[in-house]
């Protein structure tokens, strides 16, 4: 049997009707999610003040373990007020990784910055310490406590690490290689929540850190994404920034920095928080589509199933799957083939550094960056494919 | 009688209860709107792609007889992208009301531009066009085809102006010096759906325009705002762009382009279809609180209802009076009085010269803008008010 009607076969498993389209990731409704909007109709409290977004702030500082949560509009804009939280301005550099998605590096565009891309490992298909470390001796140095790129003169003023697909990457000594550089660490969580490093959720390292809400995310407000942070000045700022910075007057309208408007409404903020009563149970749902995906290609010869690192858990946002080196030239077949079975796959991002806006931007090697996008494959992974264990 | 009570008095005609609170402006919702936003939680279709944005965004171009519309995250993100495609680059000097949200401001900075003040005129609260034409004459001038600002060497790349409070500025000149100087003619619509300049909807003489449905306007989304174009061109990249700037592709992830994500969520969407469905509704019970207003405040002597101009058509937004000049020093007794009383109400927002953020940005003279933000007052102006006819 061909390698592409096998994985055909082995994401069956969890996706068995022919005749049924299996999207990447939907959203799974089973909680208060329609009484919650029905509560915002009704009152009409459906815009940027209101009780849903209060308690969904409040659902997810304590969720997360961290001090304070701003709800926003979406994943970008959190990342986008990340970067200018922690000091990015116009002509910095951002070290960010090749392999990502588009708005990384948007975010960073944004800021009038400049993304600088960083390769990725196999172990955690994130930002690899190692080799980071060894770039920055070649090519960084520090002024005035500041960290700047010898190459360019321009200043490195953070750094940006994404947990892929909701696997954690290895904080730790990147943590370390931040506070050697004096680099503000950024982690844009927006595909890992319910995703664990050594115990403590990921966007707790970052000095701030983003989520996401997108439709096609483990939780869903709709639209939305959030702000997470252990530093309770950078919080209120961030509270304040996204919000027009306004200062509070019973009628006049003073504003005393650039401000956004990247609030969530409240009713997208209700969706958010019968979802996050549910939490719990999606991830433990999404956990058992994952396993019973190990068990399905464990037999299969050439490709493997992507499992969380050994110092983590991953919230298995979106499954995966490696295809040997061998047999990388069949990635394309593997994704015509589940396609037209009506399993929705794709590969990887195209990474950072091939779209056309981001080509003369600098790069380290990332040549496994490379290697991961000629060899992965995203399956479907909603929680609702769950309950069919075998 | 002092002036506070006297206008107290004539703002109780439309808001009769003193045991409530009236807000400036609430949502009414009074259609399709529990229907369609349960239908979204029902069917889960909540997010970014669903046929509430299609369905919304051809309800939006039919009302404002525009060729097309883009639904948006709010009115800041709409006004953004405007700028954006009328091509204002990082450096260009941006011309703009004083007198206006610090949004219309804030959305020039995002594109590394610098606002430029320009006064308004009484008669419409909008850009002065005599004055405007009289200020270029000095400080203008072409090259190569575009306009650029003698004294500071930048290129002058748009102009925006803003219906304010829904009172249609007076286009038919402004049109006119945009074509004598080349310069891109934005309008920031944001407050003014339902408003006509001489039987044309506002938007629809701006190369691209801007429209905001945030919980205190006309109709709400909870958070929206979209872009309204006549140019089909200019309507595509604005969706494009707005979603990512992503090329279809069954599986592959390529963006040509710096693209941002300020989709409006299905769910706000469907609010926006059961609004439209109203709009004429809610549009005729704010005329009829605006007729109210201005035979309460008929007979008060320091006090003037303002009314729409001869040439257009107000939706009455917010409704508004102006001091006399002699009464000027009254206004935050009358405001203090009123807010006490229940009765929201505010002056004009702070001229945007006044912020810190852009006290240094050029500016013609502003009088007439500072003698409005002395004297101008909004009152209650919901919908709902209506119906005590008298």
């Amino acid at each position: 049997m061909s390698l592409s009607s096998q994985v055909v076969e082995a994401i069956r498993k969890n996706c068995p009707d022919p005749e049924k389209f299996y999207p990447l990731h939907e959203p799974t409704f089973g909680g208060n999610e329609m009484k919650y909007t029905q509560d915002c109709v009704a009152t009409a409290w459906v815009s940027s003040v209101g009780k849903y977004v209060d308690t969904f702030e409040e659902m997810l500082a304590t969720f997360t373990g961290t001090k304070r949560a701003i709800a926003v509009a979406n994943g970008t804009a959190a990342l986008h007020i990340c970067l200018i939280l922690a000091g990015v301005k116009n002509d910095d550099e951002v070290l960010c990784p090749a392999l990502t998605f588009v708005a990384t590096a948007n975010a960073i565009a944004y800021c009038g910055a400049i993304p600088h891309f960083v390769d990725s490992e196999m172990k955690t298909l994130g930002v690899d310490p190692l080799k980071l470390k060894e770039y920055l001796k070649s090519i960084a140095q520090i002024k005035d406590g500041e960290c700047y790129n010898k190459l360019t003169g321009r200043r490195i003023k953070s750094l940006i690490v994404m947990h892929a697909f909701g696997h954690p990457v290895d904080l730790d000594p990147i943590v370390e290689i931040c506070n050697e550089y004096n680099i503000p660490l950024i982690e844009d969580a927006a595909e890992s929540i319910g995703s664990y490093y050594k115990r403590v959720h990921t966007g707790n390292r970052g000095i701030i850190s983003s989520l996401s809400f997108n439709g096609n995310k483990t939780i869903t407000t709709g639209g939305g994404g959030a702000i997470i942070t252990n530093d309770e000045e950078l919080g209120k700022l961030a509270k304040y920034i996204t919000t027009t910075a306004k200062k509070p007057h019973k009628w006049e309208f003073y504003h005393d920095m650039i401000g956004y408007n990247y609030r969530m409404p409240n009713i997208n903020a209700a969706l958010g928080c019968a979802q996050m009563e549910t939490l719990s149970d999606l991830l433990s749902k999404k956990k058992q589509v994952a396993d019973n995906y190990k068990k399905a290609f464990a037999g299969i010869e050439g490709v493997e199933f992507y499992d969380e690192p050994s110092f983590g858990k991953s919230n298995f946002w979106l499954n995966l799957i490696i295809l040997s080196k061998e047999n990388a030239m069949e990635r394309d077949a593997v994704l015509a083939a589940t396609n037209d079975a009506g399993i929705m796959t794709r590969p990887a991002w195209i990474l950072m550094q091939k779209l056309p806006m981001y080509k003369d931007c600098p790069r380290m090697d990332l040549s496994v960056a490379e290697d991961i996008e000629a060899r992965l494959i995203n399956i479907p992974s909603s929680p609702n494919l769950a309950g069919k264990s075998y």
